[in-house]
């Protein structure tokens, strides 16, 4: 029996775990020996193919002392199977548990003697519930992971409120072995801090997925609802596995066919795979729906009509998805409709979407990323200047969904100045997970610090310590309905992410929508113990690398402030030059406002004031060349090419310095790599290996033709030792590259 | 090292090979032990995951016995591994033997007592060349596989002219193990009947595929030539294990941007993993792509500098290529550009590129599926009409490809009646492997009948026995130059083809292209073993499902030569109405004329008379509704709806008869599969299953629908006992399909 456990979990490790609990083969394996699970456990790693797929959920056999250790606080199980989500929390246990320590626990009715794990809620386990634990405090979705005595023995308890805290709370004991941390004497509370956290799929319907980078979206519509992939629910368990607990399944450029009946069928198929793992699904509602698939003359939000066919749209989808969680709206922004073409405010568009939603208990996620057709004198102000004088009028069951800067998921923004500036509306975050403007999939780029240096940044708007994550999770404002989002990184790559360590942006995000408080270098820690190995020796330089890799793509991309030089459109490399189209603020050259004398754009009080969208405090910083961080000197200031920075170099030294700077981490980083061979399996070693190497190139690519570009403008020479870029201008411009993926259809 | 060879074979099978002889992992094997590896023997089948990534080489343990067999004879390999396609066998071996037979050969550069395994060529190996073999007849590609006596002993010698015969040789091998053929006397002689047996691919540089159903394309085009996919590896063993020797790397509807610099960068890397496994590249060239990249005002293929540039471009790619294929080319078909845009003919158009690839050992394929823009009396007969006149006139570099029917892959189609009718130019089949009119991935159409029934058709162009096959294979005519093509069905999914039985049909094609001589019944029983298992019980019954089908999905979908009824644009479904457009023979009604009093495109000599295409003997058969095959009436034939059939029922009776015919088939397959879940793992039963389940709701769908719709026209009812349609006929129009995949972009 326990050879077919541990090799059960081997093989659905890299499978769908309906099969996990099959019944049937035991008796293939009654010659099996103790003796020869050992052996294997050797065996395994090598027999085991690293693709990626399994992610952090890999649950490879921990070392024979360690899991010694472990095995004697494991022993059995005493776990209800009642429904779906507890027979998923006992499935990934005795899968996770069977991997890491080479035995699953034997499932038992009752504590028998030491060693016994119990799992569940004082209803569904009468043993919890004679514990008489303290679980009022922990929610709907926390749990506690205590070490308990139970009749002279101790036991390990996860206790919850609902059986999705206890599944949150089995995931969270698996990631303690999978990190190698002690559990002989645990006392853990766990509650979210976040309630809605949420994966934003920029899929369309055709499976293109719009700024993605790992291949098509996961979701097989055409075979959907009679085809159910295995994919689906490891997705489920994957995000449960950090807590994301809503998807929106299709693109915010959002196409009106998903909210017709044969599309809702297909979306009630994977609510129904989402469902067990505690995950709400989405969709993202196109405002211009019912003229489009409804028949109306108008969408206008305060047509009698237009409200009665979105009321029977709201009855029609929670007929068929009684737990669904609502739209998410991207209105009047990129030609996208809105209520703005029918001369009427985001707040009317979003309330009339709220008022249907909510008698079935659905939210409205209204994006804030908006900017008037019109030529801006800054695009930077448009979200503030549109929504701040709506603060107030939103119904409670919507959320302005912002993105974590003012222009557009750069390298590096300060945070966006809304964050604050709406105490009466729960603001959402949104990040954004796939790497649109840092790199696509192949450079390592750990998002982990960005996310952390914007939910730590100071708004100021009720006095020190008003940070953007005290403003995302209500705390600030007393609100109760909060969200993070982050736009996924997930496509039909085996890898899921496209690379390796762009699953650890996923997992972050994950973690740190669940606790903004945590720390990106922790949860790197984590993530490469569970991904790779607890080896000391691997782990340190793998999180260094990781830490450094942000500050790294910024450097070789956008120092110092500068921002959307990205080429037009498909925004992959560098395009400084591009300039004229439709709209000057979709321009390089809108936003780095280069000249002979200088280079920068100054939203000072003496340029375009953005900065007193700010709190004071915040705007003074911002608003002083000498103050403001110096990663945002040029985001809010236009700098002469001779003005000194704190290095002492001038302003044009110190680009080109910063450009270099960015290069050589990643040349560091190539070399740590290179020397992390042993440690890791040989295929994604490699895989990491030659991404890295395109990194590296892409990067002295940004450089020498950023360099050769500005140098036009500042008509100075390169500092000492600094080589020239290989290439002239002109060849730089040359390079098209019509058929980059993400870009939109 | 027994385990540790077998273990890395294991592990290697879904993995790319580069890892096969990696050093270093020998140490961790020390300790393992004989006994081990009985042991995990037995677990495999457990361990391994079958996704179906692995194909038909899956190399699956043998029963003990028969592997204790064949280990007599294989016990060790005297294989040169002096270059990639020499190592490319001695891989596959060691992989394959080690997978089978729980034993890796030992490797040795001499014969040493019984049970030698000899693979090579005189030259390369001197023990071969000791030996004498007589290989002058088996060419460039061919290969024997003999049990010799050498000093005494007796052992297996695969033996060839080149490195790549060798390795066909090793792939034959490998197949009689997997199949369980005895190898103690063998005196094998292959080789190749068809010189070229290609791949196309009809993948976009953006990565859709037209026409695929199984993801995106393999090609990362924009990760290229930095990033070379273990998988493509896996792709090159695939086909070279079939004979496969060249592939086509994008659409034919062509974008003329794979002709630019970077993009033959990215070719010569793909053409750097194909080479050592015998496989040439090709690239559909855009005819026009002298004005649009190279700046020219026409691509008159008369014009001098049109010519200058060809030639140039030629030089270019071989330059990157040295073994570059040739250019297929869909001229004046569909809009794509060619040479009758500038007043010239498809031989100018040939002949122009064939002379510029000449020098280099170039060729071009040039495609026959062309019809005229103006409405056509019948699409039957332009092909023939616009090539017959140009026998005679194309260079002896150039094939005229043409589609295995007259239409366009239709469910069934009486052969093309080019075939034969062009003695003086060597004729390519194009066959579809992806099942564009067959129901996409999902229903089960084992494609190996349909193309038996396709070569075997007599032409009767130079007397009975002038069959499409010789025709195709050169032998008719005498010409040396012949190939086969295939559309592949080939995409990024984990299991290539969309669907595991889809499979079968890319390893039919590749082994009726090397042999059209072979049968599909033959082919079926080595792929199911090679795919799944050895036992009669399953392997009985899932041939005989796969043998039937083919004719099950004509049935359900087009009886009685009923042809292009599909969903306009993406074929996705049943739409015999449709109408309308900007083309009648793009319309469904074009192709059945049902009216009130009958069915069917009269082609008779008093109709189009497109059946005086064919030779007499073929045309009088078809002429006569009396001969003509009953699957090919309504092909030839308008027939009035109440006029008798062989089967003594009335048209109209038969038809619905065979529409409920093939959906009685599909669900005969899903009991059939549904009895076989012990002899399969539970990932691969699953899908199929569910798979089926999705072909029979569509079976009776095309039944349902196609019956509401005739019965309009016939006005007759439904013969006793058949169930009438459960939904209106409007019901059925009105369904829609905006974003079934593989269409056209």
């Amino acid at each position: 029996m326990r050879l077919f456990r541990m090799l059960h979990t081997t093989a659905n490790r890299r499978h769908h775990p309906d099969t996990a609990t099959r019944p049937g083969r035991v008796g293939r394996w009654r010659l099996a020996t103790f003796a020869c699970w050992l052996v294997l456990l050797a065996c395994l790693q090598t027999v085991h193919a690293e693709d990626g797929y399994d992610l952090w959920l890999r649950y490879a056999p921990l070392e024979t002392q360690a899991a010694a250790g472990y095995r004697e606080r494991l022993g059995h199980l005493v776990a209800p199977a009642t429904n779906a989500t507890q027979r998923a929390a006992r499935d990934e246990l005795v899968r996770g548990i069977g991997g890491l320590l080479g035995k699953a626990p034997a499932q038992a009715d009752s504590v028998d003697g030491a060693g016994a794990l119990l799992v569940g809620t004082p209803s569904s386990s009468p043993a919890i519930g004679r514990l008489g634990l303290e679980l009022d405090a922990l929610g709907d979705e926390g749990y506690l992971i205590r070490t308990v005595d139970i009749g002279g023995n101790a036991a390990t308890v996860v206790a919850a409120n609902s059986d999705t805290g206890a599944l949150y709370g089995a995931f969270h004991l698996l990631r303690l072995l999978q990190s190698r941390q002690p559990i002989d004497a645990l006392d853990l509370r766990e509650s979210p801090k976040v309630r809605l956290r949420v994966l934003n799929h920029w899929d369309d319907l055709n499976r293109h997925v719009e700024r993605g980078y790992s291949g098509q979206s996961i979701w097989d519509w055409h075979r959907l609802p009679d085809w159910l992939d295995p994919r689906y629910t490891d997705y489920a368990r994957a995000n449960a596995s950090i807590g994301v607990n809503g998807t929106v399944l299709n693109n915010v450029n959002a196409n009106a066919q998903i909210l017709t009946a044969p599309y809702l069928e297909k979306v009630a198929a994977l609510a129904g795979v989402m469902r067990p793992y505690g995950i709400r699904v989405y969709i993202s509602a196109r405002f211009s729906a019912p003229m489009e698939i409804g028949g109306l003359e108008t969408a206008d939000p305060l047509d009698p009509a237009v409200r009665r066919w979105w009321q029977a749209k709201a009855d029609e989808i929670y007929a068929k998805v009684p737990d669904f969680g609502g739209f998410l709206v991207k209105a009047n922004s990129e030609g996208q409709p809105g209520p703005q073409d029918f001369g009427r405010s985001h707040a009317d568009g979003a309330n009339m979407l709220a008022e249907v939603l909510a008698p079935h208990g659905g939210i409205v996620m209204w994006r804030a990323f908006v900017y008037s057709d019109e030529e801006p004198d800054d695009r930077h102000k448009q979200a503030y200047t549109e929504f701040v004088p709506h603060d107030g009028e939103f119904r409670d069951n919507v959320l302005v969904q912002v993105k974590n800067g003012a222009i557009d998921f750069q390298p590096r923004e300060p945070f966006h100045p809304l964050f604050g500036a709406m105490p009466k509306t729960p603001l959402m975050m949104e990040f954004q997970i796939t790497k649109e403007y840092l790199g696509f999939a192949t450079h390592l780029v750990y998002l982990g610090p960005m996310y952390e240096e914007v939910l730590r940044a100071d708004t100021h708007a009720k006095g020190p310590g008003s940070t953007v994550a005290k403003v995302v999770d209500g705390s600030l404002d007393g609100h109760t309905l909060s969200g993070i989002a982050g736009v996924a990184n997930i496509g039909s790559d085996r890898n899921w992410s496209g690379s390796h360590f762009d699953q650890a942006n996923w997992y972050v995000f994950g973690r740190m929508a669940w606790d903004p408080s945590l720390e990106a270098r922790a949860i790197a820690d984590e993530w490469v113990r569970m991904t790779f190995t607890n080896d000391p020796a691997f782990v340190e330089p793998v999180v260094e690398m990781m830490m450094a890799s942000h500050q790294a793509a910024v450097d070789y991309m956008t120092p110092l402030g500068l921002h959307h030089l990205m080429g037009r459109g498909h925004h992959y490399g560098p395009a400084p030059w591009v300039e004229g189209g439709p709209r000057a603020d979709w321009t390089s050259v809108y936003f780095h406002r280069a000249t002979k004398e200088g280079i920068g754009f100054d939203r000072t009080t003496s340029g375009s004031d953005a900065v007193s969208q700010y709190a004071p405090p915040v705007a003074e910083v911002f608003n002083d060349p000498a103050r403001v961080p110096e990663d945002f000197l040029l985001w809010f200031h236009h700098r002469p090419w001779t003005s000194r920075v704190a290095s002492g170099r001038t302003l044009w030294d110190e680009l080109v310095h910063r450009y270099s700077r960015g290069v050589g981490a990643v040349a560091r980083m190539r070399d740590t790599w290179a020397g992390l061979d042993r440690h890791v399996d040989p295929e994604r070693h490699h895989q990491v290996e030659r991404f890295l190497a395109i990194q590296q190139q892409e990067a002295q690519w940004w450089r020498d033709a950023s360099i050769a570009y500005f140098q036009t403008f500042s008509g100075l020479p390169l500092p000492e030792g600094e080589a020239p870029p290989p290439e002239s201008l002109e060849y730089y411009k040359s390079l098209e590259f019509p058929h980059a993926p993400g870009d939109t259809q």
